[in-house]
């Protein structure tokens, strides 16, 4: 090789964060830490495999838009919903981060404007940077986005598109009400500005609140609409899928087969089965339930332990409590801190569209840890809390009020 | 919506390209269609499934690097190759599809010159393209391409990667002889050019011939070097693999990750078992013998209907027979034809990098027809030729020497 020479990388490389998931999901593969991280539904609410019929054709190689039931039975499920669509409007992905990475592909290029929430998904805000999107944030409330501040970011920035997570968002856990939703829609349509509508956790509902899709809302479009079977069903397939108004559609195929050429068709074949089987209502049931039970264990925990520390608002479903520390620390810092404890949380800097350095919010999943890990780690994070604030310098992070 | 207003595409959706082979493959599901198009398996070439002992734990979500057992295989096969490496080399992709996606990623932005083979397997150009590369092309003989010609290329171009397919390449079914894969690991070494080396088809052997990589060839690297288990076992799971020097390995991990997470476990799992089992040598014999007798059916085939309309080599290994016809024609057109009398193959003209309008060249598979499909789908070819030529203006696509 010549003195100096190196690969070159593409510019996107530049753009390419280090991934704080990944390195947190490598760390709690350690047995003894507590996870309160990742996002990881509990292995028990899982179906067990039963591939007893499983027809050999699927053997072979797929068509990229995916198995024809598992389309049929999700179109059906969607129209639902309350937004109308056929089975040629759905593409099956790889999990539905493969749904973020094709639309990346089709919208962005470098210094392309787009519409976010603030906080919002990390991995997804990765996805867009990646492909070079600029960031236009929108301040989220537990109502949802303003849509008088959404007309006036796109009038000023003419966003790509608007990605919004409406229902128990990630990080937040926040559900738009259905004013919001319907005002959303509203503006958006309005501006011809795509909606890509990303639900994972609709299933995951505990209490009363109005989860109907944003998209149903529209009469024309551009709308995408995501989903997931890895909250409700088993992650390890990599199942999600796509639906969106028509004139996206021939697009993201085309793009999803330069991708991949098509999802795994073992997996496709049973999610079809087991969404569109006798059991599947059933089961829904038992896992919202084993997760409210979660979701009210952390509750009174964090009640018990960290009150006067942070506050928060019970989330009306999904995986996630949102806590604002009461002081607006980095904390980054602070899980270093917890990860000597064995205790691991997802620091609340990275969810934030722009270069938030303090923060001071935390997101705690409460579906991994069993009933004593989450009383466990609720009591190690309360200490950790309180020895970070007391080994803090005069000037670092002040209080806010709680 | 406002007048006017539409979705505003990423400049890259100029670039796609529509996909003859996706639109083929769609038209190939018809029963009644003899295709010699796509690279399809023959069914009953692939090992039935068998979940009896597949652990639970594979439902939760996992590592974006892949299944750990899975990859120390893969890294022994390929250290038995030459090319030694550890299992820290080794990322599980969803088909080695995802390979390509991802080296775009990691080296192509738009105008980045790009160093492929004439003709080259067509997914992978559309993936380049979409990204925005420039090709520079080397012509393929069957001994491979020319050493020197790619250091000419090199040294005018800088090109990001060199993308090779050196073993029963795609289309052309030539294999690399042994000084052309040394000199041509010597000239990217020396001018630090990554080698991208794509080998799924180099399991498929049927006469003797080198196949020892080009990356075992080089000390340093950069070199990538693409697996797939399509073609030996079982497509539909899309398991591929990419193995490459360790300064790449990061880079492709936080790709893959903000691509998809990770790989389907499920298919990870039974691939690990069955390439690691006692019975795989033996699979590998029973499908290069099924294949071989395909390849030799089709070879008789041709000399019986085509000889005059064409010229071949008889492929030692891969899937297909690539065909100069006599007459330079516009294959495209002929493949409208032959579509009429339900027969299907790969028109020539997508795989040159170059916008090549008549190459009078088309691609046969011949591992998915049966013996009888593979007879009649040769009379048709050579009678839709036959027909094809004698339909032409005087002017269209005059006689080429064979």
């Amino acid at each position: 090789m010549k003195e100096g020479a190196k690969a070159v990388f593409s510019k996107r490389i530049d753009r390419l964060t280090s991934s704080l998931v990944r390195e947190i999901l490598a760390l709690t593969q350690k047995r003894d830490v507590i996870s309160f991280a990742g996002g990881l539904p509990a292995e028990y609410t899982m179906p067990p495999f039963d591939f007893a019929d499983i027809p050999p054709h699927l053997r072979q190689y797929g068509t990229t838009e995916g198995e024809p039931a598992l389309r049929q039975a999700i179109a059906e499920q969607v129209t639902a919903l309350g937004r109308p669509c056929t089975a040629d409007q759905v593409l099956i992905t790889s999990g539905s981060q493969q749904g973020l990475d094709l639309v990346s592909k089709l919208f962005i290029d470098e210094g392309t404007p787009v519409l976010v929430e603030s906080p919002s998904y990390l991995a997804a805000l990765q996805s867009f940077k990646l492909f070079g999107a600029r960031f236009d944030a929108l301040p989220l409330s537990p109502s949802g986005v303003d849509p008088a501040q959404m007309r006036t970011e796109i009038e000023h920035n003419r966003p790509a598109f608007a990605y919004l997570i409406p229902t128990f968002q990630n990080p937040s856990g926040y559900c738009y009400d259905r004013a919001t939703r319907q005002a959303v829609a509203q503006v958006l349509e309005e501006h011809g500005v795509p909606l890509i509508e990303d639900e994972p956790y609709r299933e995951l509902v505990f209490d009363d609140c109005d989860r109907q899709p944003i998209c149903s809302f529209m009469t024309k479009g551009p709308w995408v609409y995501l989903g997931s079977f890895s909250k409700t069903a088993i992650p390890g397939f990599r199942i999600g899928f796509m639906v969106c108004s028509p004139e996206l559609y021939p697009y993201f195929v085309r793009l999803k087969q330069s991708t991949d050429l098509h999802t795994n068709r073992i997996g496709q074949w049973w999610i079809g089965q087991f969404v569109s089987g006798p059991d599947y209502a059933a089961h829904l049931d038992k896992v919202r339930g084993a997760y409210k039970e979660k979701r009210d264990l952390m509750a009174a925990a964090l009640g018990r332990h960290m009150t006067g520390l942070a506050q928060w608002e019970s989330p009306k479903g999904g995986l996630f409590f949102w806590l604002q520390l009461a002081h607006k620390i980095d904390t980054r810092l602070l899980l270093v801190k917890a990860l000597d404890k064995n205790l691991a949380f997802m620091p609340g800097e990275p969810f934030f569209p722009g270069n938030v350095e303090q923060s001071g919010m935390i997101r705690l999943n409460f579906s991994h840890a069993d009933a004593a890990g989450i009383e466990k780690g609720v009591t190690i994070l309360a200490q950790t809390i309180r020895e970070f604030i007391a080994d803090m310098p005069e000037d670092g992070g002040g209080p806010v009020e709680i």
